[in-house]
């Protein structure tokens, strides 16, 4: 009976409410998540308890230790068989696995994300079959088919990626990176080269210190001198033994953040660093060996987009972290408001303070909001997994699909980072001074941490809506 | 002459604005600050340049580190002879004081403002000439005419105060508060009771582990077993040379919290607590040996808001916190839309971002704000001191000026809190990632822990204005 996968609450000061609901919330539970995707969930969180590494730290560390900590909490993530053995071609159950982990840790889910999920998917969806051999741990796995939400690898891989598209000077204006790469017919490779500071790759996610190798999107210019617009390849560089950045590279860390510490960014110059010229990812456009340059599509404008499409997922992974953290934040606050009693009628109790209009006011919107956001999330998801897959086998795309992803997608993202960012403060301003704690998370909810990092989330709404 | 007092920026790209600017802004500042305060400001910073602890850390400490150079820093400022030589019961003076420190270091000025400045004050306007001892290193420095916004002590001093008047189970309802007082008669003592943990005092910054006393609010039972509201007491927490808490006290601490770290907040009980009946304040009210309540104030709310009425300097002190952190997040972001380019006309170069009315949109209204914010702490804070110091010589003061002073601070500490808070967002979000780095603090400006500490300033504002 699926009622019994979800325990009653423990009976405590939120009992005269819950008493009084006019709806059954373990069947509102069950129609919302299904009875397959909470027993799931069930398994899986008994599967994580048994590892003690993932239990959060509730003070504050220094950098160092939350970056080697990160790493290792990724590693342990990586082995769990609930997460392997369990893991299908179902989008729910990947979202219920990103859900469980953003509340766990967003430190090592972003990381995985990014270093695992995002390098691998823009090798398998922008290169060819010779780039196959970056991901063969993923691939031992079989399950490149569930890409872009892929997030299984091989425990003894040795690959990291990186991500490198931003440059310092260039953000939100993608199509003006000033990274250069030309190809020299004599030694049949590529030469990266960074022109001056501003064009260095910044912002990349686990460069800082523990990639061994990066996507690099550069601005090709052919034998012929034209200027082909941004173009992607796989380049080496960090020895993965020594983890020492290759010469011709200058490789440095962003530094510590507000927030998402785990997540080691770092920035790149190439100074005509050399690279063969099979690392060009070439599903859309080539450079054979002869250096003339190959491509079906014609249109400057639509490679550019071919180029940048695979960002989408990211951008959707950012609208569920909102829901996830709003979710986090609302639970508290409501939650709180039931319990915290202060002023009432003369001579009697004091009321809880739920029953204050004004904070109805200030919270129920964003209980609204939270499952708008979840609704969102999941769909937009949805559409991208099948997308990716029918792509994958080679079924026909309706051929607005991408740029309708695209739209949806940098909308989204902002919307769900700025309902987050002020959903969680009114919450955490509706808590009066325990919502400043860190010590909340002990309830495995974390206030200070979620209003910390969901920030980041908005912060390039600008660069997404220009595109 | 007073131009030379401001030096000139350095060259760069911001020229292409400054060379353009319609006024003089060297005269400008000179009329907003006076050469006095302009002389006075550069002399306070050449010296504190003299102190390397007083440099900001760039990196994530440990809690127990920040709390250790929390304390060594207090030391420090209060040794420097700038601050102490110069120190006059002019307001403006001690308003460039807290700017600087505030810019510097707003935990170790929190930590002065509420372990020295908020306790010697309580103690010197509600007690009467018997507590003074308590205060005495003040009085040595013979400044005392210029409480509340005395920020001078004793380097040597031996008594760190702190102020116990929030609970756990009341603090937006101050006239709830449950800590008991009885007189006992037989041993002309006072005796502090909790009756349980919602009782507890709760979150007094610096009890959690640097306190050896504090003032504490409890409702004082007489012996006609009639309840008189809450009185004042001076109360031993902590053996000064030991640090550990007396018998009869539980004390703690409220744990890390999402800034201001360095400020150890704390919560205490009593269990029959006693202290001398000379350790309650009692200008406004007293109790004699045989245990009658002695009082002019016949109307109980008159001597709540007697009690209470402190606490509107915090609450100034906090509008002022407002504009200095916004002055930073804004001037910081203003500057980078002037630098950082993106888009542009076709085949030119790009625009800075501060060209798009958009960009302009969301950050002057800040900028506006910041000058608003400035006359407001000035003015609340001029009107403060004058009344205090009327006080204190004996003048008259208007029956309403109290009450005035309540309600403005009440309004203008969440005004500014919220107004910094968004502002500080705005400016975050609108330097890109840039915004979210933590060595942006290089500059003398800390976005991300600005950020962080400002949602402390509006968190209370239900509190305030419900009085």
């Amino acid at each position: 009976m699926a009622l019994e996968l979800i325990p009653d609450f423990a009976t405590g000061p939120l009992d005269r409410y819950r008493k009084n609901v006019s709806f059954d919330w373990k069947k509102l539970k069950i129609f919302l998540e299904t009875e397959e995707i909470i027993k799931f969930v069930n398994e899986l969180c008994e599967e994580i308890k048994q590892h003690p590494i993932l239990c959060p730290s509730l003070l504050t560390q220094t950098l160092d230790d939350v970056r080697h900590n990160t790493v290792k909490k990724l590693y342990t993530f990586l082995s769990i068989p609930a997460i392997e053995s369990t893991y299908t071609s179902k989008i729910n159950k990947t979202l219920a696995i990103s859900t469980i982990l953003y509340n766990l840790d967003t430190d090592t889910m972003v990381k995985m994300s990014v270093s695992i999920v995002l390098f691998a998917s823009t090798l398998i969806t922008m290169g060819t079959e010779r780039h196959l051999s970056y991901v063969q741990d993923v691939l031992a796995k079989k399950v490149c088919s569930i890409l872009p939400t892929l997030i299984l690898y091989s425990s003894s891989f040795q690959i990291v990626g990186c991500f490198c598209l931003t440059e310092i000077g260039h953000g939100t204006n993608a199509r003006g990176m000033r990274t250069e790469v030309i190809y020299d017919v004599n030694t049949k490779e590529f030469v990266l080269h960074s022109p001056d500071f501003e064009a260095a790759k910044c912002w990349a996610g686990g460069l800082g210190q523990s990639a061994t190798h990066a996507v690099v999107f550069a601005q090709l210019i052919t034998l012929d001198g034209i200027r082909r617009g941004l173009h992607a390849f796989v380049v080496p560089v960090r020895d993965p033994n020594s983890m020492l950045p290759y010469p011709g590279l200058i490789v440095g860390d962003m530094g510590e953040k507000v927030g998402l510490n785990g997540v080691d960014n770092g920035f790149i110059m190439f100074n005509n660093y050399r690279i063969p010229r099979e690392n060009l990812l070439n599903k859309n456009a080539d450079v054979n060996e002869q250096g003339q340059y190959i491509t079906a599509i014609k249109d400057p404008s639509k490679m550019h987009g071919a180029s940048l499409g695979g960002l989408s997922s990211g951008r959707v992974n950012i609208t569920h972290m909102g829901y996830v953290y709003l979710t986090k934040a609302i639970t508290i606050a409501i939650r709180y408001a039931g319990v915290r009693k202060q002023f009432g009628p003369e001579d009697q109790e004091e009321l809880p303070i739920i029953e204050y209009q004004l904070h109805q006011h200030r919270l129920l919107p964003y209980l609204a909001a939270v499952y708008h956001l979840k609704f969102l999330a999941k769909n937009l998801n949805e559409v991208i997994a099948e997308m990716f897959n029918n792509s994958l086998s080679g079924k026909a795309i309706h051929p607005d699909l991408g740029h309708e992803i695209h739209a949806l997608s940098s909308a989204s993202k902002p919307i769900a980072g700025w309902t987050a960012r002020d959903g969680i403060q009114e919450c955490r301003e509706a808590c009066g001074g325990h919502g400043y704690l860190k010590g909340i998370f002990k309830c495995r909810f974390n206030l200070p941490k979620i209003k910390k990092e969901t920030p980041l989330l908005s912060s390039c709404w600008f660069r997404q809506l220009k595109k």
